[in-house]
């Protein structure tokens, strides 16, 4: 039987992204420096990727413990960016289950319904 | 042509990953909590599995800039914890190239050449 996963919603500031970057290494200037991200294609700065799909791990995590952690897999595709003031929901649905292992469909979706990341998590008992 | 995709190396601490909770919000004690950790299957605190794929996105940021961030796909499994004072290398392969897509075979091993991490990267031009 399918374990629920419950979403998990949070709005990311500037702030985080800066110290997300501390905390990652990843100092990359679309994330921290609005001068240099206001002249991307983006119009400004996006949150790291890893951050928006922490989401989906902390999701998982509540809901399957340290199953996850041991056997997780993900299968994502980054569509959209995500901006400093969004708030982020990440959401799961059962998809299969077969000999324990539990798929789900997820997603992180933005407040506009707007789907930033989707793909397939896998965890197995 | 698959363009070269250069190693991250990095070593965690355990005050990166409180950092990493902070920032990303996950204050999961396996995480942070040294006391609960030893108490668990992991016998001490493990990063948390983006800290350590963001090594991944760091890397293929590195060579492929906003076209990774438009439109990369990663496909990973969690193999084994990464610990504080664990030193890990994401490294990339070119394993396919079709109509300017390019796919990586991505992992991320720790200082004794065990795998943390692996799986596929692909990016779109």
């Amino acid at each position: 039987m399918s374990i629920d996963v419950q979403p998990v919603i949070r709005t990311l500031t500037q702030d985080q992204l800066n110290a997300y970057a501390d905390a990652s290494g990843d100092h990359n200037p679309i994330h921290v420096d609005p001068l240099f991200a206001a002249a991307t294609p983006f119009g400004g700065t996006i949150a790291h990727g890893m951050l928006v799909l922490a989401l989906i791990g902390e999701m998982m995590y509540a809901a399957h413990g340290q199953a996850w952690l041991a056997s997780g897999r993900l299968k994502v595709r980054f569509k959209a960016p995500t901006r400093p003031g969004d708030t982020v929901t990440a959401s799961a649905e059962p998809s299969r289950e077969a000999g324990g292992t539990c798929e789900y469909a997820v997603q992180c979706a933005n407040q506009h319904g707007e789907v930033l990341i989707d793909g397939r998590a896998t965890v197995a008992p």
